[in-house]
């Protein structure tokens, strides 16, 4: 019997888990929540077009007819490589810790954004890969409206009008729209005070163009599409400050200006999971400038054949791959593979392409070089993230919903939770 | 124009609202949340079968197309009926309060649960009145059976797995048979080391049976559909002490017994929204023994004739009335009609029957007489749900929810919020 432990229950975590079924081999998967986040569609939660369990599957549920898998619920605080142990702690029955031995061990433990040595801009910029961020953004947002309805003073009603999103990346892009058609479209009717349309949303991006990994025309597609819902990208510009009612920034020409806001999204900078440092000190691993654990062409550690580091906490050496969901997704059916076959081999990315959805029911596709925009692109975007979203009932929640935002331009889960 | 302030966006204030589209009125609504919640439906959200935007409206996406009426959000500290003002504070852009003049003003604040003078109880006891207190109460839930899966100790692992419900009415007969059923369907495989089939589900009732509002021979159905599902009825039985790790109860011969539980469900003891003392001390009114304000017969309060209090929170003067949401809406619906008629008439309660569910398609119901139990009541109390779940697109994603849980026994909002 093999016996191995599994770090992290996001894309990595789990499609190496699914991997690993068979007779000969016993998988244990820790994890600090009991669900796996379907994090692509997390902004969604914060613009209030979806509801939190509908991107959220229950690990224990996803794995139940795997009878090898089990699942500890728990936050990993240590590796002891020599002895083969992983120490396991904040126990749900208030034990202090638990040591889960392994033959064969997989570190999956994913990236969170990263304030670029600013952490104090993080109280009035949260971020967006976790469901509580998510949640927490979505309170933001809608309050700033509500705000805007009761303030009497037109500067301070534009302050709660104004919504800076900062980083170009794909999901800043699909915030900013998001804002943006809130603004304009879903609470067009709902104010009687403060005109919702009147929003402003200013997207920050430190690089010429916004999505960089795609294409420079599909960028300048993407810029359009952004302008024509009313969002205005600030490009070669870098956020210099964040405060709890303005934003500073530096633009390339080196001028300084402020822009007053009452809310900051933050989508830029990544840095790895904090276990990327603390595998890589227990091994003796070179860490990367973005915090990840370096790991060998087979995703082992130097010198540790059964210890692997994959997604978006793991550098593959001389391999620079986008930080994305498929490369987790291979990279766990990789080991699962390299574990069952007791032999590890070197990894490759096959890259099926570059997708990213701008607004109602326009996206940017980059697919082998075909590119796609518009429509098309969307309707490519809606159907692989369906076809990939965990759970058949989850794919019909989310349809629903998608069906209903598509025709009535409404977003259903504007919940403030407290 | 007629100002018209409404208190309280529940079942009363809404329909009360609603009620008063008209050129010739301008409501306020004033809320301390963004939406309405279908609280009837709460208990779902403590399990894991429904996700919370899945119960909640947003207030002003109800109202958008009613001209008239606009929605502030804010929590009400004072009235000034001489004046005829209400004092609104905790307003979203962080203004200290503002004054609202009215011309009529509707206030229905609705019920919490009462801890009969044991507040200290509510940490281990959370309610399920509020759309937080269901998502805490879900995390508890699901974080037990977690505990359960990691605990080594049997005494301590059965600990886990017994939950103790205080309160033999709808939503604890509804809360013990959906937690029961968890146990025994929905996480039965889910689970490797610990068994949910042990789950052990005490229903503590002080009077002689469940649902006292039903007649006797439904409440004997409904306790042995629960004894079916392994809840174990306890009646004639009171809690006198709530801590971490008991619950300390005594029965009808004076006996006291102390059960091992981590986890404890409150759902009795009602008392009204403390804006009921707050007004009726403004209007020199009665407060009855459950904190109600007591009110006419044409639910104006004694010597103002524009002032009315509806819904869990008002008494009417000699006629006792249930605590559910026909009557709320009802009422809020006759007060409209008063305040658009200028002239306030007495207010009738027209008793459509009386309906609870107990489990996996099985229910019970009193139609004016006509004793509906099993499969039949069940459907109806699905349809009649559904029928007055607010907001279409939540009715399609409900029934979807409900749909895959008749046939898989599964629930698909089982996440636990940091």
């Amino acid at each position: 019997m093999t016996s191995v432990v599994v770090v992290g229950g996001g894309f990595g975590g789990l499609l190496a888990v699914r991997g690993l079924r068979g007779d000969e081999i016993e998988v244990t998967l820790v994890d600090r929540q009991n669900f796996h986040l379907f994090q692509p569609l997390a902004y969604q939660v914060a613009t209030g077009a979806l509801s939190a369990a509908e991107i959220a599957a229950p690990l224990r549920h996803v794995l139940r007819r795997q009878q090898n898998a089990r699942v500890v619920l728990g936050a990993v605080s240590g590796f002891d490589l020599d002895a083969h142990e992983v120490q396991v702690t904040h126990l749900p029955n208030g034990d202090e810790s638990v040591t889960l031995p392994y033959d064969a061990l997989v570190v999956a433990g994913g990236s969170a954004y990263s304030y670029f040595g600013h952490d104090d801009w993080a109280q009035f910029a949260p971020e967006l890969k976790s469901l509580e961020g998510a949640l927490e953004m979505r309170g933001r947002i809608l309050s700033a409206f509500e705000a805007a309805e009761v303030e009497a003073d037109p500067a301070e009603r534009d302050a709660w009008l104004t919504f800076a999103v900062v980083g170009g990346g794909p999901t800043g892009v699909e915030m900013a729209g998001q804002i943006a058609e809130l603004g304009r479209d879903t609470l067009r009717k709902d104010y009687r005070a403060a005109d919702p349309r009147a929003t402003q949303v200013l997207l920050v991006e430190a690089s010429e163009r916004v999505l960089g990994s795609f294409p420079p025309s599909l960028s300048r597609r993407a810029e359009k599409s952004l302008r024509s819902l009313g969002v205005t990208p600030l490009l070669n510009t870098t956020v210099v400050g964040v405060e709890e009612r303005a934003i500073e920034m530096r633009s390339a020409g080196g001028e300084i200006s402020r822009v007053a806001t009452r809310t900051v999204v933050w989508a830029a900078g990544v840095t790895a999971s904090p276990l990327a440092k603390l595998l890589g000190e227990a091994a003796g691993a070179e860490i990367d400038r973005a915090g990840r654990v370096v790991v060998e062409p087979d995703l082992s550690l130097h010198g540790r054949p059964e210890v692997f580091a994959i997604g978006d906490m793991a550098a593959v050496r001389d391999q620079p791959l986008p930080g994305v969901a498929p490369v987790a997704m291979q990279q766990g059916r990789h080991v699962a593979r390299s574990i069952r076959d007791g032999k590890n081999a070197p990894f490759h990315y096959r890259d099926k392409g570059n997708l990213a959805t701008i607004g109602h029911a326009r996206a940017i596709a980059d697919i082998k070089g075909l590119h796609l925009s518009g429509f098309p692109a969307w309707v490519f975007w809606l159907l692989l993230h369906l076809v990939y979203l965990i759970g058949f009932q989850n794919r019909i929640l989310v349809l629903t919903r998608w069906t209903f935002s598509y025709f009535t331009r409404g977003r259903g889960a504007r919940i403030i939770h407290r």
